[in-house]
């Protein structure tokens, strides 16, 4: 199966990047984990998406905050889909760091997810994987199912505590 | 090779969305397009995308404005990857757009790309579809360089103007 | 007297939501609550607003944060009033789930109240019944000659802590 | 049946508004309009406003721009629901309307609709009428029935262009 | 001298107010203050007002969050300086209040201040009460000199704790 | 009668300036007007505001674009009121002129008027001047009055267009 | 003399950065005029920067539209002093590439001039040559001079104007 | 070797800016730190900046907060570079000094950092005293490197983390 890569900036964004290694480990997607910043690091994260079809990936995932330009450097460098994950820091709530990763160039698309969504990142990029593959579509399916049901037996939790 | 369908919740939606369905007939990937509004015709909508699967598609692009609930609403129907594509319209510039497209609850991610995007869109998902299909990322590799030739020849062209 | 619906997206949304199911008691006006999310459960979301005329529901109050589609989703489905409450979540301030629900486009209203409005929701469900409910009408007068009272007489206790 | 009113902050607001008078006469609702200002006839407002519910109203619609406290000014004054429409002005592009329309504090809600949404705001009023009056819900349903056919058929046609 | 008066919308914004109550105080000018709600106590801040000026007041200060209808109701009956206070509140961080009180339409001006910008509001009162009073304008010049002065001994203070 | 003085940042300003000097005009107020820049003649405007009150200035308008800093480098120099108008300029919708202008920090007041808002402010330094010159203050709510007439009149006229 | 490097990333952003190769010949001061893209053009982006210093540059200004992330990616590649342009495009105002440049993260500054602020970064990047360049600075300070002269001539001829 | 300067409008801004301070100093670059207001000592600020140049500075850095105007008002009076560092404030998380920074006029540049990025201020001060300073580029280039190897080290410490 293909791999996918989770990608941040700093080590201080891998306490919220573990919720897309963790999601993409629940659903038995080999992950590879890095931290390669765009601009302390534009080598090895160029070579990284350079290599990255090559090397076995199908997707990678990027996080990073403020002007946060590392899934669009990681893009620039590879035509295999990339996810970024605006991540919220001390100022403006995300905001700068959605525009920076969403609002990319016409010939150079970004996946973009809401502000620290790590988790769904996972399960877009396993979404993609499943393209081919529909034992992981129907884990997807399942987890999909599972979700559901846990929304309904709240509800019906609800009616007997408000009886 | 897999369907991608682009779906939009108005025909006036259609000029913009054009784009996506043209690149994606230049990239040789076989393409539906639907109005389906995830309002005025949610059941169509809704039966779409739980079938878009077994009916062979492998991703879904979904252009809408305002609050644009489209790609969320077909998101809820299928765990194929669904691309948002914000569309501006007379207030706010797209932001309303961009928010209700991105900012999905966990468990259910869109794949947003910029405000009036669609050219993006559609070649996100044939990255996508590229994950499996060496073809079409030699396909989509050589239409990434030559963009980059093109962006050279401006700059040698800027040059000779220069001088 | 026709019945009023609290839906949530979430019971995460609960404590907030409690505010508008309250109110509503409060009014004596009989109420519903479920926790119905546009995207996790959205059949059963449709299936109730679809049939919420006649099983006797007056008006739909819809609670949801980020891309706030549930109040959207359930007016697609019925002509009763659904009145939206956009709920502030941990990015944005609410910015997104106001865009979300009240930027609807022509033909599919939510009434929306403010961010975080439960209360005023219920309210605003309650004005609506009291339409044709002069009794109704009457509490909803009284509660409002109530609040008057209230503040002009905290503006007295000030003049007195002043003096 | 019980009337509607549109109220307007001033004459430049016609045009727009005049969309909420049009939508309300073609669901056979009688309306009365009115211009009046917030902060130009405050009296003539809140005189209206006082005497709404006696005066065969059941709901009110507001459309103004800016710092727009029309429809706040006009909840004040009665427990009737109020529907407010935030217009776009000159600058912000709407977005001072509508936060001046929405936010409205806890114990008057005002119902507020899309930015420059005032058919929706016409539908909003007769969804409230139609609340006791099968005969006006019946003509709402048909009326959005209507406009889901008129998607179907435009996707329809828009397969027969793409063939 | 002429009276400022300080009206707030809500008790829970005294703390904030208080600052301009006691910057007036300071400045030697007679201050009232009052809880008077443009939704709630509508006729009461009306009748404040409009008889302000013939009950001895030169200005007054209206502070509120939200959807600050407050400075803009006062300021639509009485010809006075009404100044806007806006109050930042749970959500929007006041960018709601801001664009409430600033947006005034075109004949209804409202002097609007920062956010929270309570003691701010009272220094203009002062210095509108000052136009025609010198001594009002030599102890706001004294002030403004003093604030000076701790600025200029505070950067002494700094290359003392430098060297 | 104390003097009003209208300052602008740059000539391209004078068009929406003009509604400020044609208002003070029209109130028999005498007005004065300069093209003074915040950045690009500092001095003159820091000497201007610095000799305003002797004079023989009651208020001064400024109005700027962009980062708006001439209102306070004016209110900084004096302690007379400075009101501040907020010019939408090529981007961003006068946003950032509305924040450059309002947000000045303690001690320091701007009476900001809404963007664009020449005419409010001519009138706020009318009213200024009025708190001491009853004729002006009858001249003011004559004004007043028959801006409400204006539009009671065409709400009338609106009546009988309906019938 | 150090050369300044004017590079943007799109041949459509040349009308505006025009203005700034202008405003650095009348300045005498060398310059050089690139179309790299940050993304289309990684390599050649890279490439430049990281020679810059050895090819006798002293600054680099870059112009970008949207997610503009060519400033940070060309400070990424050098420590010489990079000045980014954000540029406005279609929608959103300019904010997207204003907060996508100026936003950056610690240890990687790129200082920001307004959007489409072009003469203002050639203007910067000469203040940087004219540190140790003072005929450069002398230069800079009659323009500076000129343009204040400017500004008070405009005011004079205003004088007569309203005489 | 030139001086750099940093100004901060109130002692409350000195923790943040101390950042810079340090900075400069572990970059052996002789700095000079003051407190002046561009509104409470517009002398002092004006005429440090006047002589600036002249005592023997290569750059200023900036810092205020809320309408930020004291980078603007250096800017007006020397032709050195002008570094603004946008502060947060307790309301609108920085927005507006960024807008009150940045969006200066034609002809007056402000070299606009990310809000509260005092540290990147000062590189940028460092890198353009380095432009005619080949050892202190030599400085700032092994700064940089050593700032790539701890993204690196933390990437091999990762995987050995995870495996």
């Amino acid at each position: 199966m293909k791999k996918v890569a989770v990608i941040m900036g700093s080590d201080s964004d891998l306490k919220l990047m573990q919720q897309a290694v963790d999601t993409l480990k629940q659903l038995e997607i080999p992950v590879e984990v890095h931290i390669y910043s765009a601009h302390r690091t534009p080598d090895a994260a160029a070579s990284f998406a350079e290599h990255a079809r090559e090397n076995g990936f199908g997707a990678i995932i990027a996080g990073a905050g403020k002007a946060a330009h590392l899934a669009g450097a990681l893009a620039a460098r590879t035509t295999l889909p990339v996810i970024g994950v605006p991540i919220k820091s001390s100022t403006l709530d995300g905001l700068d760091a959605l525009l920076s990763t969403v609002q990319m160039p016409s010939g150079m698309p970004v996946a973009t997810v809401a502000i620290d969504g790590a988790k769904n990142a996972a399960l877009l990029a396993a979404q993609m994987i499943a393209i081919e593959d529909s034992s992981l579509a129907a884990r997807l399916n399942a987890a999909r199912e599972q979700q559901t049901q846990e929304v309904l037996k709240k509800d019906r939790e609800l009616q007997t505590t408000l009886d």
